[in-house]
């Protein structure tokens, strides 16, 4: 996915840029970048972080880089922020989103003019390159801005430097989020709002749908009030976000904890303890055992005092592997047990397959699985989850096309209605498939309760359909 | 503390060998060394590993390094393993332990012979390297270990690496782990019993004190039988070790369940929810909830998708407030709230001090503290801790000396005893320097049933002074 | 000033690529590139080699970059070859040359549509992606390339690769140039001549002035005609050019043979050894030692095992001592002896200053200088020089302004003539500032005799202001 | 064969140290290493040279280490400096030499008491480890350093460093230099005399045989008087030696320039020019020139801008055409031409076999070969050589196999006499075999005559096979 941060300090802004941007390390693995705006101008450094993390890549460029405004980066696809000379002059810019049109607003900006892009090794255009070259359409920035915001089907955040403060642009249906947080030398504009808490910034603002504002060390303005359409993801909360992460006003892990308890409401069975699949899994599993009474426990630890992302070497024969290497049994608290086991979602089942075969090899009497959401029936169209690329992988749909003769959007939206026979068979097979003991799906009415604000205001579209 | 593993194959070990040592990344942050002997003779490579981790040090060494036996070791000291040639021939070596009488096994071996030390940047003789001339003062090369393990005061449990095989040679009073695995192609040695658990070898044996085996692809045969006098460290159970780690039959996580357990069955107070100073509160604090039934939260969380040890950059004028930046805090769960929060132990007091704080911050109503183990009045002889380095700056010997005229080792002994009213009087003043709404330890008695085995067996003198 | 290679071939052409740029080590000492066209598409890898020679930084790239065509860089400023998407496709291009109306050109092209550029850390537009907007200004690539040639005021020679061919592309005046080498696989171009020799290719053609070919692994194709109009840059034999470069069937080494023997023709001074300062006075002072029948000697050696380029390490407060370090005296050579010493030009005088100053407190007893080139009095307006940037530093001008009350076009040229006075008073009062025991410098005819080709070919700008 | 450097300054030495030995970079590519001893005591660094330059590698240390004494190496073999700990105490180690009889002193150190030696990868002793063991077996430090000088066959030459100062070796024959310079500050002691020129060091003393001498910021005392044998290398001048270096007071330059005027005072052909192998054979050529009149010219020239040394990049397949792609033609200078080529000497013959084929292809119509040296009839037993490590790879001994019937050490003694019929039967065989148009080698006599010194003192066993 990624993220971003910026700072607009009347002091240097560099130690705080850095820390708030590796705050962000958790959503991407690929580049990590800086760019500050001094006396001396535009100074920008990218590194690649598959191999070694943020902190390492730019200890030096902390010690070298210098200004009182900046923003950066953690990016899963493209080298950011770019310096962008246009004629709106200088400036540098880093998205967070997802262009599902970028072939049409390639056509639609040669048609225009006589643009080019820098194309990145492997033949990509750079999207945030993209958004520039659209802002750039405009006469006025402002304008820019919003066309910018309008013109992309997906999803798209971002941040803008120039010599006049940092331009803080969310999503125009808020499906990313954007806050502000203040402390006494300026402000930091930030994806995720815990990423300033403990630099000693508190709460400013989190930018409504749509919201353009412009941050300078002295203040705040709101330059496009923000609309009334609001669609944030609701993976936000279930899986994408940080545990000490909030959006709208309510934590990830209270709304995981929300998302347990009423499963468990509904629950009735008696396992002896009740465990959740690091690292998302843990707080929907806690909420459970609160609600349950039920103990909770850790059947297997993730080992994390390694590289602790995805990185494996390349050792590409034995990639299979290692991919199974990352949870350690304690063989004390499976062996003979009967174990509920709580995940945030379950795409394509392969990975819950194994690890329950992992347990019942350990000697688990019982595997009891259940999903802090509802099925995943839709692939997102929004954002660029890693989870759910082709909607034909996801297991729903691989049991739906086994169950029915023909599938079409009526059929599809059965099985979305967890009070439909469809969708208890649904479960039922796939609980077969998988070898599970007993298997649960959260509601999709529990789901949103779990979170606590307007139901109108969330993108459920993965479970729903509903646009 | 440091820790190593060793394998001896039919076939290449390298491939295992890197992954089982890299299984031991939570027990040291300075060097990481692998050595394997094959076809070719030795090969060995050390890389620093305090910014990057041992995967992103080690990735190109796995594609060059061949032989079907090795060892390897993640160490908090020393570059490690080393390849000696003496008269017993060449052999390598990797050691975990803490020698005290340094100083005197120099002075013996220069007495014994003109023998010398590579010193090491910093002027420190290599511990490894002084545990290899001790061997090789005798004319056998097992009485040379046996020598080496009766020699060195503190503790030592090391792996040696020749033509012949790899000898496994556990602590003298087994202070420290050693464990043997096994698959089809042959065995490995390990100081982490799960080290090996996800690469496909199943328990062979834990040795016992003082034992020395020799491994090769074939088998495992006994040279030293163990010995009947064990004190293996206590601690390892109550923090150093990971969770899915198990010694002498208990699994650190289970163990710690233990702990809260007996902590919640003497408890009276009835805080909102119960937390875990991560990492090791965690699942101490699990075993509290799941005995007193007062839900299990998490009002802070660790950000660790950065570098997940406590390697920071080097802008020495922010290091504290950078030492302060890695809890994060969930508001939600905090404001308004009666916290219970336990930790493996309490040293110094300053960051329960400052978590306390900035819980109180944040909202916090109360904040009662738990300690997983008893007070620690006494450093540790036997093990490079990093926890426990001078027994003066021990907050309990702080208290203890404003509160005694005169402080000697039967005035401590009473401290030692959670019944006597000095005890309490300690806990108390504890409690009000550090601005606790409650504290309470777990008790000396409690701490030996939650270990589970013989008590007689456990090294418990940091808390009762008992050697 | 910065290289290319470029390679169409029926096979990978990665090998021959990767040597063929290495071969322009010399022209460039901040930035390398390469960038291949294979089945998978565009490649592409830049490195900074400002610490690192280009071998080093770009061994891994080797490995693992594939395709048949390729183009790459020795770049003294800008990151290249870019990869560039427009209306024409997808190409990679990389230049050699200087762009003196940048800032017209950037705004003619704003004013032309919405165009973007990416700034470079510093500010600064990349000229190379200056290129391709102006290329991309005509719907025909052809056309393109063509306005390219003509708009750009200064000097460019590039090389384009897109999936059709290579195009190579000389600057208009032929001011620098560019070759293409044929073997049997294919074809290469080059901005050396001798960088394919010992990749065995032969020569196949020198491109004429303003000419564009396109080049295959199946032949070539001239899609413009040379023009008629040639100013190649003198300096390229006198000072700029490898000694095994040749421009125009001239090798820069029997170029610089002439010069030395025309002044030797001229000269009347009785010196015990002739000498070069290193590395393009050298074969200067062969032609005048062969001429003259005065021993050539090296009085002083050029530390070269080491970091051959003006790298030197970050101790700022050092700079000035570390940059006389790198000529070694061989005091044998030079206690008592008489000696003359040939330059390629005196620019501002300080080093030549230091150098005499060093060989008198060694002991010499006379210090005669030579220069290789007629006085500079007009600074480069062609081609990216690092030597002669202001004309003001220029010691010929200080003189002269010295001498004169006031400096005009008039006066100026009157002193770049030879038989004038006005010469013989310039030389004299630089001799005495620098305190030469005799000073001379190569005549504008023997200069362009030198040359053996048709002298209205050659740029003789900075001598004698002549466009 | 490697070089070191030391300095001993009232004022922090690193500086001096750091240049000093970057100034030995042309003696070794492996490893490069330096350590200082200062208030914090001692501080060591070394990296591998292997595939970037030493200042490359440590420019970073420069800026960490202080102290006002150390010492530092280019060592072609094991990672030095050592620092070892011993009953003399701590002290830091540098040597250049071979030691052939290694494995006899291994056995005798292993006899004498309880030693070990910490193997390199590979398997290697450290020969400089060996060295301080040798030291630590005597119960006096000097009486140790001359025991070391004693005991090793071959050649050794060393500095050490300890708290009183820094001891500098030679020779015990004086095989290799050693030499001390002093400024204003200190004194500095090095193997190449040159190294400290440019540093602002005068010369201060040139060790004879066997003198051991300590070196503090304050003075220098000799402990161990020369002996009054001496053998120096006479391939320090012809070839190992930097051309700025003097060894017993005679330059390595001037030298060669001896070498080519013997060679031209008997010749008799007449070439159009004369011309060097460089690096080493260029200033023989000088030499012949300037006796000859026969005009100097550079027909090839070495391509240096990129890496300098022999390093090429791990594509195995292509080594050869990498190795052949170092010295590129000047076709001016060799077509239709009769060329006198000069190299240093002819080991097997191989290289010089593709240079003169490599002429005639590129036109040259005779190419006539002289070699500054001898034939080379036996191995080096005194230095670590790359040059000519098998004897029977010799040309010569390839072609007096050829020739005779039984090759004993009377046949070969005929062999070195340049005035006999078989050493004129076997110049006459090389020269067809290598298809030279004439070949020459200096003569023995005219060799020592160059050298300028007492010919008893210069090791000529190589040529002549006297001890």
């Amino acid at each position: 996915m990624g993220g971003f941060f910026g700072v607009a300090s009347k002091h240097d802004c560099v130690f705080d840029l850095f820390f708030g941007v590796d705050y962000h390390s958790h959503l991407g693995t690929r580049r990590g970048g800086m760019a500050v705006y001094g006396e001396k101008g535009f100074n920008r450094s990218i590194h690649n972080i598959e191999n070694a993390p943020f902190r390492t890549k730019f200890e030096n460029d902390v010690l070298t880089m210098k200004g009182n405004m900046g923003i950066g980066c953690i990016s899963d696809f493209e080298p950011q922020p770019l310096i962008v000379k246009s004629h709106h002059g200088t400036y540098a810019i880093t998205t967070v989103g997802k262009i599902n049109n970028i072939n049409e607003i390639e056509e639609l900006l040669f048609k225009n003019g006589h643009s080019h892009f820098l194309e990145m090794s492997g033949g990509d255009i750079n999207p945030t390159e993209m958004v520039a070259s659209i802002i750039n359409q405009k006469e006025n920035f402002i304008d820019g801005i919003r066309y910018a915001q309008e013109l992309v089907k997906g999803s798209l955040t971002f941040l803008i430097l120039n010599e006049k403060g940092i331009y803080v642009a969310r999503d125009l249906y808020g499906r990313t989020p954007a806050f502000i947080g203040q402390n006494d030398d300026g402000f930091c504009a930030s994806f995720e709002s815990f990423a300033y808490l403990n630099l000693g910034y508190r709460d400013y603002k989190e930018l409504g749908p749509g919201e353009v504002c412009v941050m300078t060390p002295e203040g705040v303005k709101t330059l496009i009030a923000p609309g009334d359409k609001m669609r944030i993801c609701t993976f936000l909360w279930v899986y994408y976000g940080y545990p000490s992460s909030a959006y709208e006003g309510l934590s990830v892990e209270k709304m995981r904890y929300n998302c347990g308890k009423y499963i468990a409401k509904r629950d009735n069975v008696k396992p002896d303890i009740v465990a959740g699949v690091p690292d998302s899994g843990t707080a929907h599993a806690i909420g459970y055992s609160n609600e349950s009474g039920i103990p909770f426990s850790r059947p297997f630890i993730k080992y994390t005092p390694t590289w602790p992302r995805s990185f494996m070497p390349t050792i590409q024969s034995k990639r299979n592997l290692i991919a199974k290497m990352k949870l350690i049994p304690v063989h004390d608290l499976i062996e003979g047990k009967k174990l509920l086991l709580i995940d945030d979602s379950i795409v394509r089942g392969t990975q819950m397959r194994e690890t329950t075969e992992f347990l019942y090899q350990s000697g688990a009497k019982e595997v009891h699985i259940r999903s802090a959401c509802p099925p995943l029936i839709y692939g997102c169209k929004y954002l660029n989850f890693s989870r759910s690329n082709s909607e034909m992988e996801l297991i729903t749909r691989r049991v739906i096309n086994r169950l029915e003769d023909h599938v079409d959007d009526e059929v599809l939206k059965q099985y979305t209605d967890p009070d439909s026979e469809k969708y208890k068979k649904m479960v039922e097979e796939i609980r077969k498939e998988l070898k599970f003991t007993s298997l649960a799906f959260n509601r999709i009415d529990d789901l949103k309760k779990a979170c606590e604000i307007d139901e109108c205001k969330l993108c459920t579209y993965c479970w729903d359909g509903k646009e």
